[in-house]
């Protein structure tokens, strides 16, 4: 009863903070208003350039009242019957747009291509897609886009609305804002429909408190059998966050969400339903980097830190960053290989170059190696052993030890940086990634501070390295 | 059949090794038979001073002629009827062989007193026994000797005694022979036991090239049964070699062998089976120890040698040898404890000085610890552990990794020699053992090289350090 009570009093709460910070984060009437004027403009005349031949759908986040003050983007989707060919809608959408809008139009590549442009304060984008219904097999990921629109607009209440842009607004504020691959966190349409699965931010909030991942969310209950959880966790197997998307059942609308960052949001909404009134939630101030306490941080470690500094190769973020993601993890696998004790590793980029930073115990290591070899017991593998590690390369040994056999040999690096000048010489052999082996010949090799002292360093590459020196996730412990 | 008659004309050059070993490493006739009539006159002499009280027996490797040549112990055993105590036949033993041998008698304390001199070139021990039969309850240690005598007489042939020799001879130049606790070897008795059990010399080699451990010898077949092989290594659960004693079924002859040793016995018999022409089996020119080499060696390692020296207490090998063992082993585990990596670590003596040397990873660790934390999942084991390890020692965090949150601490500890001088300071409380807490209150540190430059190593100490700087079990590889 009490603990009833304590949580419709915790949901009040939430309900009563969501109000207010609501009304800092939302656009205003006027802004709404002349988004939306501005966007039926623009459609009426595209759509006027294809005679009717196609539906502009004006959808996202400023369509359905659920982005932040300042988000002025207006994407416009351009429905075509589904018999068409995929060339064919792209050619007759640019033609259209172009001819309609007179604006400086750039061409754009996802998985197909559109257009972009700014007009006065506004982000344009016109993108072709195909009508197709809810769950038919899409013939190209933007279809999705308008079924969301009108699932989404149907179901979601003002209340709602606001919900989604508070959600929003915390999730940003704890760095989990996003599906990009740099985030691999909660996209707009997962916040919209999660917020309309537990019908509010407190409902999502209590819940989440409690979620054990692999978490299943499915608002539609598509999957509502006896066996539905299993078939889920079969079809999305390893994900953390399973949400079956509304308007496609074979979807996990949820699929950039990582184990990491779906942990943290249960952290997050456990603490932020323990006091939904610390204004931390909404605003951290961080303040620019600073070079002197990163020096200072670093020197309190004792770790040795190891850089690599080369330069950022023309890619676009979605390429660019699993790369640089596969490339540290290669490195990192390497310098374990060869004994090193890897501690954290990671990687950033600034606008003109790219860092692997690596975190060993230790920068050197003992010059001997300890090889267990088989139980004396058995004679052959013991003769083998011994032959295969031939004496040449001996230091101490060969010995008995308890029932086996050992000898200690020399090992071929004792120094990480010599195994990372290694590396650069020949990355491919070393498993950098495709586009990242030509720039990382170039690398320059930083120990320890000196890599505070690289003018390649701009703020956004600071921030990254501010997280990765001291990694707090402040509300772990809101209290401090 | 080409197997059998390979292992038949390997027996046979062990046979003619033994041959012409033995002619180097046996006593003279001429010695035997001086030892042994020496040894009547004592015995004589004694026993009429006991008025035929007691019985006086001539055991040993002397007596049964399985010495080596220059082993001139002469064991004389007293053996009293068992219904007499313990102080009365000490008491009678002592006043007899006083008034009957005019010499420098010496107390010695084992389990019981005995008395100890030397006449001339002859080591002397009279010892006081209990006559007791084979198998039965013994009232002292001491009382098995004449047992083993009489059983061990009666049935090792000339040749067999021979092969004793040359067994003896083979483990000593292997380091392997003697029960001591520096050595945790193969006793004398043991080596009896064993070619009477195998027959001949080239019978145990052949035997123990394939052995297995635990290995299991019963040369009375007191264990015959079908479920003899299970109780005996329940009796003496952990030995490597029970060897049951042919005069004392409760009795494992070989419990001081431990499994390094016997694992290196068997890697020795399957090399001189290999090879038994090789001369290096039976001598081993040890050049004496060289501190330039070592210093060489060391300088190769590149691990941290940290050593302490201390003053040597006044106690007898049994006690000191364990203690040292105790204290090195603690002193490793609280290194282990604050997350050095002790790679090897050894202790010996010289005349003078104890010395314990660890040989860490690195010497010093890094200022920070990674401690991982509950899953996410669980609120309560994560409320718990961030108020366990609290803010004041976070140096990172805490913060979410996969499932789990994180805290990274300082370290109490970051060097090695720094926690050296904590155990130094406070010996018991870091599991020193008990005779040792106050010499090793004076102790040294020496850091690497610094230990050879002690006046405190002899030629003993440094044979010591070698073999754990180099420990090189050569038989191992005997081609190189």
């Amino acid at each position: 009863m009490q603990a009833k009570q304590d949580a419709e009093l915790r949901k009040q709460a939430i309900e009563l903070v969501a109000e207010r910070v609501s009304r800092r984060i939302s656009p205003s009437k006027q802004e709404a208003d002349e988004e939306k004027r501005f966007a039926a403009e623009v459609s009426k005349k595209i759509s006027g350039a294809l005679d009717g031949k196609a539906e502009i759908k004006f959808v996202g986040s400023a369509a359905r009242d659920t982005g932040l003050a300042g988000d002025m983007d207006i994407d416009l989707f351009v429905a075509f019957p589904k018999k068409l060919d995929r060339q064919e809608i792209i050619d007759r959408t640019i033609r259209a747009t172009k001819k309609a809008v007179k604006a400086k139009w750039l061409m754009r590549y996802a998985e197909h291509p559109y257009l972009q442009t700014r007009i006065g304060k506004f982000q344009v984008e016109v993108i072709p897609c195909f009508k197709i219904e809810p769950h038919e097999k899409i013939k190209s990921a933007v279809d999705r886009s308008p079924l969301h629109m009108d699932y989404l607009q149907k179901r979601l209440t003002a209340a709602q609305k606001r919900d989604v842009r508070v959600l929003k607004s915390l999730l940003k504020n704890a760095g989990l804002y996003g599906a990009e691959v740099e985030v691999e966190g909660f996209s707009g349409l997962v916040c919209e429909q999660l917020i309309l699965n537990h019908r509010s931010l407190a409902g999502l909030v209590e819940s989440a408190a409690q979620w054990r991942p692999p978490v299943i969310v499915d608002i539609e209950g598509a999957y509502k059998t006896a066996t539905g959880t299993e078939v889920l966790k079969q079809m999305f197997s390893g994900a953390p966050l399973i949400l079956v998307d509304a308007i496609d059942r074979n979807r996990n609308a949820a699929a950039a969400v990582n184990e990491t960052n779906l942990s943290k949001f249960i952290c997050l909404c456990r603490a932020f339903w323990q006091s939904p009134t610390n204004p931390a939630f909404f605003s951290r101030n961080a303040p620019a980097p600073d070079k002197k306490k990163l020096r200072a941080a670093l020197s309190q470690r004792e770790h040795s830190l190891i850089s690599l500094e080369f330069p950022k190769p023309n890619l676009i973020d979605d390429i660019l960053v699993p790369q640089l993601r596969k490339s540290a993890s290669a490195i990192a696998r390497q310098l374990q290989l060869a004994d090193f004790r890897v501690f954290d590793s990671t990687s950033f980029c600034s606008a003109s170059q790219c860092f692997i930073l690596m975190e060993v115990e230790s920068d050197s290591l003992p010059r001997i190696k300890k090889l267990q070899g088989p139980p004396v017991a058995d004679a052959k593998s013991c003769t083998r052993f011994l032959a295969e590690h031939s004496p040449e390369y001996w230091l101490r040994g060969p010995y008995v030890e308890g029932s086996r056999i050992f000898v200690e040999k020399k090992r071929e690096v004792t120094k990480a940086v010599a195994l990372l000048k290694k590396i650069i010489a020949s990355p491919k052999e070393h498993g950098i990634a495709s586009h990242l082996t030509a720039p990382l010949r170039k690398a320059r090799i930083h120990e320890g501070h000196a890599l505070l002292s690289s003018k390649g360093l701009d703020e956004n590459a600071l921030r990254a390295m501010e997280y990765f020196v001291f990694r707090r996730d402040w509300w772990l412990a809101p209290k401090r």
